[in-house]
């Protein structure tokens, strides 16, 4: 229940609040260089505490790799990877300790296993997404083999729509902002909230390009039935749309089709799926999160006792978490899409005899 | 890959011009009365060519369980139900054979294996969730034992939205209204739409009531995240909801956050989920479904040889593939609860010793 | 939990006495000729009633494709079979529908589930392999494309021990001796053992020659362990060697150890396997099957009231499971090796990027 | 594929000589007390250089867990555990880098990767069952609340054989020997292949008892084929035998049935398992291990380039792999038996009722 993925597989464990986070990535193909480096600058990324947009947690996130690397390359043994703790402010969680925090996990947790971390709301903190980020970044390295790239950016906060889509903007944003003309706006709506207390929602595009036409296993491992589950899995998301998503509600068969020419498809109102596979072009998918639940305003709720008490909270919390959770999506797409070109390999008679026929001209498979 | 769900697991088969179609549920506890007549009854609310909304194919799909049951019970072993088709005109696909029809997955299907089965889309048909509902039809009946029902009904069709949700309403709406005050315009839009030879969109809402606290297993098998590559997966769905969803991202957390009460939750932004887990409250869900793709005008396209060609389709086709869709929505939304109510046993050591201390006591578990 | 294997996954269905049995084969490679005659034929060698020295129940355990082939070939979408019973004598099993025969699994179906489907065991009856057989047959036929081929055969029948294995000896002896010298004796002792209402135990080998070096997905994937799991499911197996199991447990370090030199392994008692991993020798399996627990004897037992009866039982039983279990080992053997050739596909780099180079040239994967 | 089981499933990582080797236990029920102590000595058993019976590295094997506790109690959160390597000595594995150890791993992980972690055996290395060892700790405090007990010991070596089974005498041996009569000539068996530079082979007897009636999943999940998976892929293990196994297949079935009474089986020749689910008599599993493959005699082999070389081991190795093996074994039958006690959750409608119904009287499940 704590593993994402079939073939290349993400494990993770670790509490808000505990010793460490981190996790167990298996079936990485050998012979994939581990760019450490890499893995510590997509970290960086979803570090907490870079700008006044995000929490102030001060957190490392130092990654260190405990298993699975030879010599700079991957082995085909599973790549265990650890972030130790080390800016938990516990004492900020005593006075929650009793009751739950509405809009939060507390609720369902305590009600489910009986038993519950309050420290930063335990397992179920964002905090955990740190291990996603670190499994994501072997799963982009494997993918830039085969000239796969992924990118993310906000196209919405608070309402605010970006109305152009640039990726190589975004990732210089410190909001991760795809629309630079929106970005002020977008920016002010986030830290008015901030001082008012609240909290604002936001909408993350994530797109990947260079796929192969194949990706996808149906019927119940479509790609863009997993990408749904790997995104509205993210914390605070609440709604998934691939390529046009709603808006192809609004048009007929003839205006949403895409129409197919020599050269490719005239247009992608699909997103790049066709039947749950990727039929070769962009792959579109945009990520709706919810405005932070913690905020710093009195609010109604219960004590584990059922009894009516007003939740007051402290700690450190980002003030829009599509900022952080831009990272995130781009992790989760990279394991999928990781998942899907190791799944479709053995889809065809050839994809066997080519290899083991290869194999036995040098004796091994 | 033709497998859903992790306890109680749909593995389906078949294609839309084959000799028959079914699925192997495995994991239905013994003792569960299989009410053979109900099953029959939720397919017969897919089954198509009962109004001028669907599609012609006229199909018995008469529903047969070939094991798993013993003297009106579920035995504990796995229950086979197969459907023959009766009713394929594949003689209709003979001109798509070499060409990809746009918005469908001929493109991808015949890239990706190499082979395809072009009548009537083969396994990429909607026809394929018959099994769905035959599957799903045994996990509605589980669940009712424990007090939990499903329904569904369209919300919008064509961009029109229903202002109320009236779910018995729907139940006998032909088309699954759930407003009878916009359902005449609906249908207008469906009908026009077809007589254009082309289709429109529509969305579902799918309900669940009496839900307890405490089903979804965090963090790779949240309820929410279960739930969108459930609905995700259904032919022609392109975006799904929790919830409130993307009107979720247009509040401030002060609005979105649902209040606790020692009555319950004073409002259900959350659509009775939070962290993942169901929270007690009413589970809503809303699935986009786009026009069908299937329309009976010219469109441009490309053959198997990569030339543009111009793709005419003959077949029978759904003006609005929600419609039919609602039904499916219901039975994957049973399936998922279902696994969800099995994979929550044993998550506290209370389950255990209560079920086996009882075990103890008749000499058995 | 009636799923067996990862990548090529077979799902059976169906008890002793029900409508049908069968299996939903996924994973199948696209491309494959799907040989209708030698699936057929797999299944005579296995169905009952050939010799006095099996059961007497006559079935004609017709097979029937019911999806996944098109034209003659897989298509990478699941293939249903079905074999539907034809020769069930039900009434034989009445004097036993509030007992628990010995050796049988009566009783813990009983206690687990609470509900018993008596007729001939229901889903515990050996019947079941049918379907194994099926869905094995159409691995060997993946299997052969890479110049894998599996034998198997009795190398003891009742203490009675083969000298020397000839494996295609084994194919046209109706009892699979792998010893034409010491059949005749393994043949009276099988008869003998039904004369006095009483069944012997046996012992068979399985062979595989052609083997690329790296099958096996260490380390709780391993082909041995896995090999050990599919055996020891066969009904009434009791214990399973690789290559010379037991008695390398004899055998000192320095005896044991296959020297390795430039032409390959100098021995093989390994049995073809080393850390879990194929290393290309002849992969070798011995399967002890006990002597079925269906005997024409007076036996004690309990009832469902859990008092003292006699066992007296009726129908028609196998005097030496062991003779059909020899062609289900070669099925599960089958299914393990093109499991693991499938999973074997992306443990490498140059895999990925040769697979997809292909198909980025092809436009396709 | 590196994850064992299905509902609580431990997934390991790291190399002999990597900076740790450890695991994530998932599926632990909430509420299970965590006795860190009992999960340390259940690693000291099993730690090496205790004794001159045992490899001479010196691994405090000091665990430390991450996650998924808090306050002492298991929250039914991922529980990691890590244990970091102290003690390598790398060195003693240049001469070996370039060639294949005979009877290791070295020529299948070399051939099936194309790059292989050389220090110790990397990941093939027995160093890996420390990790099994923690997981199966906890596995054991958890059946110890439903009253479940395992123990082990040799009951073979170099074919000496024990003559009485005595686990209490065993946990008290160095050798963990069952017959204190015989353990004399076992113990010197050992050494005196340890001054010839040799190794021995040798037979672990693992049992449990309070066992319910009804853990086992079949069809393919079966109590019997999942121990029998779980053993036989623990390093060097070549053999596995149920109950009286390979003796069974020397009996008629009339000696060989467990007759049934009142008051139980009146044997236990099935070892406590009929039809794949425990019957409720003790479990009796033998486990055969070859005798160690590294030796310190001069052996043939061949290095990476295929040509034919001497190889002569330095390091430090049991002479005897099954007298740590027998703590493994535990381990892996603690892990089968914990994971399908849970899976057994669930099998009979009124597991569901009962857990549920109270649930809704709690306003949770």
């Amino acid at each position: 229940m704590n593993t994402f993925g079939k073939k290349m597989t993400l494990t993770t464990f670790g509490e808000s609040h505990g010793k460490a986070l981190g996790c167990i990535l298996d079936g990485v193909p050998a012979g994939l260089t581990i760019d450490e480096a890499f893995i510590q600058e997509e970290l960086d990324r979803r570090r907490p505490g870079k700008s006044p947009l995000e929490t102030g947690r001060k957190e490392a996130d130092r990654v260190e790799i405990l298993s699975g690397t030879f010599e700079g390359f991957s082995t085909g043994t599973p790549i265990a990877m650890v972030i130790f703790n080390t800016n938990q402010k516990s004492k900020d969680y005593d006075s929650i300790k009793d009751l739950f925090r509405p809009g939060h996990a507390d609720f369902t947790y305590y009600h489910k296993y009986g038993i519950r971390d309050y420290r930063g709301g335990g397992r179920s903190s964002a905090r955990e997404t740190a291990a996603r980020v670190a499994g994501g970044a072997i799963a982009k390295l494997m993918l830039r083999e085969i000239g796969i790239e992924i990118h993310s950016g906000l196209c919405e906060v608070d309402g605010i729509r970006a109305e152009s889509f640039d990726f190589d903007y975004a990732r210089s944003s410190r909001m991760l902002a795809l629309d630079p003309d929106t970005e002020k706006q977008q920016e002010e709506a986030i830290l008015q909230a901030k001082n008012n207390h609240d909290s604002v929602g936001g909408v993350v595009l994530t797109r990947a390009t260079g796929l192969p036409v194949g990706l996808g296993e149906p019927l119940y491992y479509k790609l863009d039935a997993v990408l749904a589950e790997a995104m509205m899995g993210i914390n605070a998301a609440k709604a998934v749309e691939i390529g046009d998503g709603i808006a192809t509600t609004h048009m007929k068969g003839s205006q949403n089709n895409d129409p197919i020419t020599p050269e490719g498809f005239a247009s992608n109102h699909a997103g790049g799926i066709l039947g749950g596979i990727s039929n070769g072009d962009t792959l579109l998918v945009k990520t709706h999160f919810k405005p932070t639940p913690s905020i710093f305003r009195p609010q109604q709720t219960i004590n584990t006792e059922g009894e009516a008490v007003t939740c007051e909270l402290k700690g450190r919390h980002d003030p829009c978490v599509a900022i952080r959770g831009a990272v995130v999506c781009e992790a989760m797409m990279a394991l999928v899409l990781a998942d899907m070109a190791l799944l479709g390999l053995g889809k065809k008679m050839e994809h066997i005899t080519t290899l083991y026929a290869d194999s036995a001209q040098k004796g091994n498979a």
